[in-house]
């Protein structure tokens, strides 16, 4: 296979495309997939893999190698200037994958959930798809204003947890409220009943707010407010390390909870 | 005041090589602080400025004009253009200061503490100080081939915590294992017994170790391992969120466990 040396192949013109531009992923409904770990995470959960491009040196790579045979979809190889031109993981081995994004229709949500309202750091939002993942959270929902989660950068924080959650983009306010039917809880400084003194065996649909502003006002008007203890009085936790303290204190009381 | 209009005036020059190199903050002492806030939390914490720089435009920001009431330190102003080309923040008022790295020397501990081992990540690393500043973890050491806890970027991810922290950096193990008087703790997906079986109520060091190879042998030989559990067995979790999960558990433990 003779590896493609042209930025202007139209189909690494269209993974640069992917890489870098929001626009784009939104109009072709796509996104790439850098590295090995990222791939066989998505092939594991049965995901559409569209094309697969390699770095011509990448090729003799024993993990790449054993994913390959696991591929049945075209596969293209490209030199390695060109690879490392479009790449944007900096180190790692040269293969991508462009898959396509799943964009399914919010139904009545009454088992745990997650919104996030608004919140721009995908490394944030990557780290919380991790955690919630982890504890069994399985459905994601962002508001419009939200950043892309599945944008290269979030794909890379949430280290292949997008792919067994079913995560529901942009939706907009009254269709959140609408649609989540259990009880809406969100983080705040204004009270003072500390997570560790709220029941939290029933459903539960967590909101995680904008990290500046904060939690918006629609959903403070109906959601119970926590507080995360803070004895040395540092003015707020990444939202992140927020998020996951509370979806542990959530697993601890259902599973670990002395009775 | 005349700005300064060349990248070639001393104290721009130093500026802008604390802000990239580590090789010259190690060798002087010192780093900078970028934006009103770090710099307030540092004035808070009677840090040493020696020395602020102000972009022109942001001279008439009321937050500056507030920041600079409180300053005996010398000011100079940099023209617009030559400080945006020095700093390293993107966004945000056009202001920054020159500190003094505190080294203080590591003496016998006995109260909680935090063991940086390895990690490489400066946005772990600052959200790792900012939750165990907020639960009260007052002590932070890193093990030497740790990431640099005075660079700009893991003080910006450290939202001020630095400052109300004793941070000893570059330590080698067996100081740490001689002066750490306390039992260490590690996560470990080798053990089954998870977070919330352990009695988290005495002094802990908490080791924490490197993303992608975790924790150093000669301190897993004398930890006591921890579980965090994963219903949904994920491979394992951000270490920023392990810690802090790991932290606000010895917290409940101490101050919010129903008797």
């Amino acid at each position: 296979m003779t590896p493609i040396s042209s930025l202007a192949n139209p189909t690494i013109k269209h993974a640069a495309a992917l890489l870098t531009q929001h626009r784009i992923r939104k109009k072709s409904g796509q996104t790439v997939l850098e590295g090995v770990h990222l791939i066989e995470a998505a092939i594991k959960q049965n995901f559409t893999i569209k094309q697969i491009i390699i770095g011509q040196s990448a090729l003799s790579h024993p993990e790449v190698a054993g994913l390959i045979e696991q591929i049945a979809q075209s596969i293209i190889l490209a030199t390695d200037a060109v690879y490392k031109q479009i790449r944007s993981l900096g180190t790692g081995v040269d293969i991508m994958a462009i898959v396509e994004i799943p964009t399914p229709a919010l139904g009545v949500i009454t088992s745990d959930c997650l919104i996030l309202d608004g919140l721009q750091d995908l490394g944030n939002i990557g780290t919380l798809l991790r955690t919630a993942s982890a504890v069994g959270i399985s459905t994601i929902i962002s508001t419009t204003g939200t950043a892309h989660l599945w944008s290269p950068k979030c794909l890379r924080a949430g280290m292949g947890a997008h792919f067994s959650l079913a995560i529901f983009e942009q939706v907009d306010y009254e269709a959140i409220l609408q649609k989540v039917k259990i009880p809406l809880y969100a983080t705040s400084s204004h009270t003072d009943k500390v997570i560790y003194q709220h029941n939290l065996t029933q459903p539960i649909a967590w909101v995680l707010g904008h990290e500046g502003q904060g939690v918006s006002e629609i959903f403070l008007r109906t959601a119970t407010a926590i507080a995360l203890p803070q004895p040395n009085g540092q003015e707020s936790l990444n939202v992140g390390v927020a998020g996951s303290v509370c979806f542990y204190e959530m697993l601890r009381q259902r599973q670990f909870a002395q009775h």
